[in-house]
C-alpha cells in the first residue's frame, strides 16, 4: 500500500498524438491515437483513454470532463431535467466527518425520458434513427481506414464489414446483436459499441474495498485501465463513501461504466442478505441511473429451482451477485426481487437508457464445474429475459463464465447466441485450468481469446491477483494489457479488415531494425523499451543492425538481408525463382533427389 | 545483471517431498513429487526438477548427478565404450588461460554402438524390447494413479489410455508416435517421453551470449528451469566455452538437453555462414553426441528453391539455423550439406541414440508471413527425411512455428500429422499475435495451448524478453510457469485421465479456504503466497473463511457454505431438488411464470 496520494497519470504515449475526426451526419469529433513511425505512414489506432493522454487539453478532476453529449441528448426532445433523489446518508454507508468523501463539487440537475418514452439507442434504432452515439461509434471503429486493409479469417459466423458505417451501426442495435452502453447522464461519454461484428473489447474492474480508499485513488484507477486500453471500466466499490466516489468516477470517465447495484443496496441493509427489499435495490437503481452508471449487472437468472443444482458443485456459487440472491431466494423461499420485478427494473433502465448486463451468478467457479446444469439453465433464463428487455426498448448484454477448460468453451459461445438470439456476449476469461494462481490472467488470456474468436463481444479482465488479492496499479496494467493482445488475437483471428495492419506494422519494423518503432507500435512501449535496455542500454545500440539475443553473427533477420541483397545481386529474386521453378533439379545432387522422392 | 556467482537452487517446493517409485520390470526409481494437503490424501505430480528438490540428497555440480543409466546400457550388450575425439581448441572458441571455463572434472570414455548396431529406443522398441527407459517413462507418466481420474475432452484423435502401460510406450515409439531422447552419453538422465498420446511437456532455452557466463550460471540456469517443470532444456549457446560449458550442464542434467550443433560449428569458422563445410559439422556432430547431447536441431529441410519463396515475406527467414543455411546454400549454390549428407547424419545419431528434432529453418517470424509457401514446403521435406531417418532406426520430432493467428493454427497440426506420419511436433509458441512485445510469453501461450490440445507433443517456451533481450532468471520462471499452464490446459482439453485430479484438488481448497493448500498445489507456491500476504499479511488470515478481495459479506463462497447449510436444515439438498422438479412451478408468482414461458 503506498501512502502518497496518486496523481492522475496524463499525457501522451510515446510517439503518439491525439487526432480528432469530424462527423459528417453530427457534429461530433471522434479521437484516435497516431503513432508515429520513422519511415512510414504514421499509424492510427483505436484510443478509449479520453482527453487525459491529449497534450493539448488539461485535466482537472474536480471539474470533470467536458459536457459533450449534453447537447445531442437535449437536442432529442424526449428527454427532460429533474430535481432527482436526494441523496442520503446510507447512500455512503453512514460515512461523516472527515471520513466522508467530499460530494463531487459540480451537480447537474439529472436526465431523464419524459413520460414513459424510450430514450434507448436500441428504441432510436428501431425507429430508423442514427444517433450521435452511433456515427461516433462507426467512425471509431473503422480507425482512420477508409477500405479494409486485408480480408483473412474464420469470422466463425461474424459479419465485419469492410468500413463501418452509420447504418450498419444503427441495424446492428436495432437487431439486439450490439449495444452502445451510454445512459443519458453520462454526459461526458466517448461512446462505444459491444457487439459481435464490432472489434473486441475489454473491460476491466476497479472498486474501493472495505478499507478505505480515496477519491483520487479511484479516479487514477479508472484512468490508468483506460490508459491502457480498457474499453469500460466495472465499479465494483464496496463499502463506504461508493455514492461519492462513483461521482468522482463518472464525471471524469469517457469510458462507459459499469456497476453491480446489488453491491450498493447490499451496504444499504448491512450485508445482511436476508433484508434486502425490491425497495431498497429500486431505489439504488435509480440513484446510481441518475449519476450516469451505463451498465448495471442484473442477477435477475438465477431463481429458486436452479440453487439446488448448485449443491453437488466442487465450488459452489462463486458469483457474489449470485450468492447473495441464492441466499435471498432460498431465506424466503420465493423468487427473487430482481426475477419478479424484472419488468419495473426494465421501466427504470429504458428511462435513463441503462444498459442490462444479465449476470451469470450461476457461472461455474472450477474446471470442475464448466458447462454444468445449474449454468445452462441460468443462460436459458437470460435468453428469455432478454426478449422481455427488449420488448422494452433496452439495450442487453448477457455475461458469461469463469472457468471452462478449451473444450468446453465453443459450447458456451453456441449456447449463448442461440438462447439469447445474439445479444452480445460478456465473459470474464474464461479461466482454462485451476492450477496457476498468480498466473490466472495467462490462464484466462488463452480462454478469453479463443471465446472472442469465436463471438464474444466483450472480455472481462483477470489480473495476476485474481483468487489471491486486490489488484495493484501494476496488475490493472498486466491485466488490461493482457486482455488487449487477447481481444486483438480474436479480432486478427475473426479476419477483422483492419486488426493486421498494426501486426504488419511493427514486423516490418522488427525485420529493419528500427527498434523504436517496434516499442511504440506495441501495446505496452515502456515496457518493451525498459527490457530492452535491460540488456543493451547504449542509445547506438538501437540503430544496430542485430541485437541482444544472438549478436551480428547469429541475428537471422540480418543474415535474410544478407540473402536477399545476394540473391538480388545474381539474378533478382523473381526471376531466380522462375528458374527454379522451371529447372529445379538442376541444382540438386542426383543421389538426394532419388532419396528423398 | 548480478555481480555474485549464484548458488545452485536446491530444497523442495512448499508442503512437498520427492517420492520413488519402484520398477517392476528393472530395477529402476521413478521420481514424483508429493504436495502434502491438510485434509485430504497427498498429491503426487509429475516432477521433473531431479535430486536438487530430494531433501535427502546433496548436490555438487563439480561431482555431476550419478550414473543411473550405465548399467542399464552395458546390459544391452551392444555398446562400447572408447576413447573419443580429443577436445580441440577450436571446440571451446579458442578461450585460453583465465578464460578458458575449466573442464568438468569427471572425464568418463563415451560409448557407441558396436558396429553398425542401432541404439536407439526406436530400435529396441521395433525389436519388441522393453527398455528401463520405457519402463521409467511409463511409470512417470501415471503420476501414482492406479485408474483413471475421469474421462472427458475432445482428444482431437489423439489415444490417452486410462493407464500408461510400458507396452503402450514402446508401441508408441514403434511407431514413431513417441520418442524418448536418451543419448547413451547421458547417463545421468531421469528418461521422459515426448509424444502426442502422452502429457503435453514443455522445453526451456538457455545458453550463454556472447557475454562471457561462468558455467555456475549455466548450470543454475538449467536447475532453476526444471525447479519450475521444464521437462527438457535446449542449450543455445554460442561464443566460448561452450563445449565445457556444456559438459558441465549435461553432467548435472537430469532432463534430456537440446542443441542447435550449427551455431557451434560455425564458431569454429569464425562465424562464416560460407565457410561451413560437412566435415566441420560433422565433426561437431560427434563431439556434441560424445558429450551426452539427447537431441540435435538439425535444419536439412531448407532447400535451396525453397528460399526465394521467402522474398516476399514481411520478416523473411526468422530462424537462426535456417538463415545461416539459405545464405550457405544461395553463396554455394547448391543444396546444404544437411540435405546432401543427411543419410550420414542418421549414421551418427543411430551410434548414440541421438533423436532428432528436424528444425523449420523457415517458420515465419509475423502473423503475415504464417502458413506460407516456404514454411509448407519446408513442413513436407520435413516429412520426406522423417522417413529415411526412420529408415535408420532414428527417433525424430518435428520443429514447428512461430507466429501463427489462432484461425491457421489446426492447418499447421493438420499438415504436421500428415506429412510427418505423426511423428511428435515441437512448437515454438506459436504467438497469435505480433504486437505486445513485452508479453510474449502471453501472446504466445494462447497458441500454445491450441496446438497442444489438437496433438503437439511439446511446447517450447517463449519468455517476456523475447524480440527484446536475454531472458534473466525472473523471466526463465516466468516463461516456464506460463508453458506449464499452456500444457495443463491442452491436456484437460485432450482429456488426459487423471489431468483434473491437480485443478479439482486445488479447487476443493479454494472451497474450503484452505490457503495454504491453494497456494501449495498451484506451479507456483511461492508467487502465490506473496501476492495473497501483499494484501493480508497476517497468518490468522489464511484460516480465514473469506478474503481481502471482497471481505466476509460479500464472499460468495462463504455464502455458499451458509446456503448449503441453510438448505440441509430445511429439507435436505436432494429432497428439495426432488420437490422443485415435480412441483417447481409452486413458488412462482402466477404472472412471471406467464412472462417468460
Amino acid at each position: 500500500m503506498k501512502d502518497t496520494v496518486p496523481t492522475i497519470t496524463t499525457g501522451p504515449l510515446p510517439a503518439s498524438r491525439k487526432v480528432y475526426l469530424q462527423g459528417r451526419i453530427h457534429d461530433i469529433r471522434v479521437p484516435l491515437r497516431e503513432i508515429e513511425i520513422a519511415t512510414e505512414e504514421n499509424l492510427r489506432v483505436y484510443d478509449s483513454s479520453g482527453p487525459y493522454t491529449d497534450a493539448d487539453r488539461a485535466v482537472a478532476i474536480a471539474d470533470g470532463l467536458p459536457d459533450v453529449r449534453g447537447r445531442w441528448l437535449l437536442d432529442r426532445g424526449d428527454i427532460e431535467s429533474y430535481a432527482g433523489r436526494a441523496v442520503t446518508s446510507a447512500d455512503n454507508g453512514f460515512a461523516t466527518g472527515t471520513r466522508l468523501t467530499p460530494a463531487f463539487p459540480l451537480s447537474r440537475p439529472p436526465l431523464r425520458a419524459r413520460g414513459d418514452r424510450a430514450v434507448t439507442q436500441l428504441a432510436y434504432a428501431r425507429a430508423g434513427v442514427i444517433t450521435p452515439e452511433m456515427e461516433f461509434v462507426a467512425i471509431r471503429e473503422n480507425e482512420g481506414r477508409s477500405a479494409a486493409y486485408l480480408r483473412d479469417g474464420d469470422a466463425m459466423g461474424a459479419d465485419l464489414p469492410d468500413l463501418v458505417t452509420p447504418e450498419f451501426v444503427r441495424r446492428e442495435i436495432a437487431e439486439g446483436r450490439a449495444i452502445i452502453p451510454a445512459n443519458i447522464n453520462h454526459r461526458e461519454l466517448e461512446p462505444m459499441i459491444i457487439g459481435r461484428n464490432f472489434k473486441v473489447k475489454i473491460n476491466a474492474n476497479i472498486g474501493n474495498s472495505a478499507v478505505t480508499s480515496s477519491m483520487e485513488e479511484e479516479v487514477e484507477k479508472m484512468v490508468w485501465a483506460i490508459r491502457w486500453g480498457a474499453d469500460t471500466v466495472m465499479d465494483l466499490s464496496t463499502g463506504r463513501n461508493i455514492h461519492n466516489i462513483r461521482d468522482w468516477i463518472i464525471r471524469n470517465a469517457p469510458v462507459p461504466i459499469g456497476t453491480v447495484p446489488l453491491y450498493q443496496a447490499l451496504e444499504k441493509v448491512g450485508g445482511v442478505a436476508e433484508d434486502l427489499t425490491w425497495e431498497i435495490f429500486r431505489d439504488t437503481l435509480i440513484e446510481q441511473a441518475e449519476q450516469g452508471v451505463d451498465y448495471f449487472t442484473i442477477h435477475a437468472g438465477v431463481r429458486l429451482h436452479m440453487i439446488p443444482m448448485t449443491a453437488k458443485r466442487v465450488t459452489g456459487i462463486v458469483s457474489r451477485g449470485g450468492s447473495i440472491m441464492a441466499k435471498w431466494c432460498l431465506h424466503h423461499h420465493r423468487e427473487s426481487f430482481l426475477y419478479e420485478h424484472f419488468d419495473e427494473i426494465c421501466d427504470i433502465m429504458r428511462a435513463y437508457d441503462v444498459s442490462f448486463s444479465l449476470g451469470d451468478g450461476l457461472r461455474p467457479g472450477s474446471i470442475a464445474d464448466a458447462n454444468d446444469e445449474a449454468q445452462f439453465a441460468e443462460l436459458r433464463t437470460l435468453g428469455e429475459l432478454t426478449k422481455i428487455a427488449w420488448a422494452k426498448d433496452c439495450q442487453v448484454m448477457i455475461e458469461g463464465p469463469g472457468h471452462v477448460p478449451m473444450h468446453k468453451i465453443k459450447a458456451n459461445m453456441d449456447e449463448q447466441l442461440k438462447h439469447c438470439d445474439e445479444a452480445p456476449f460478456y465473459t470474464l476469461g474464461p479461466l482454462t485450468t485451476d492450477i496457476a494462481p498468480g498466473y490466472d490472467h495467462i490462464t484466462s488470456a488463452i480462454g478469453a481469446a479463443m471465446i472472442g474468436w469465436f463471438g464474444t463481444a466483450m472480455l472481462c479482465y483477470v489480473t495476476p491477483k485474481e483468487h489471491l488479492g486486490l489488484p495493484d496499479r501494476d496488475d490493472v496494467k498486466t491485466g488490461v494489457i493482457t486482455y488487449k493482445l487477447a481481444a486483438h488475437a480474436a479480432d486478427l483471428a475473426k479476419g477483422h479488415p483492419g486488426a493486421r495492419l498494426r501486426d504488419d506494422a511493427i514486423s516490418r519494423a522488427r525485420f529493419e531494425f528500427r527498434w523504436q518503432d517496434q516499442f511504440n507500435i506495441g501495446l505496452d512501449p515502456d515496457t518493451a523499451r525498459e527490457m530492452h535496455d535491460e540488456t543493451m542500454p547504449a542509445e547506438a545500440h538501437k540503430l544496430a543492425h542485430f541485437c541482444s539475443m544472438c549478436g551480428p553473427k547469429f541475428c537471422s533477420m540480418r543474415i535474410s538481408h544478407d540473402i536477399r541483397a545476394e540473391a538480388e545481386k545474381q539474378a533478382g529474386m523473381e526471376r531466380m525463382a522462375e528458374r527454379f521453378r522451371e529447372e529445379g533439379a538442376l541444382y540438386l545432387p542426383a543421389d538426394s533427389v532419388e532419396r528423398v522422392e
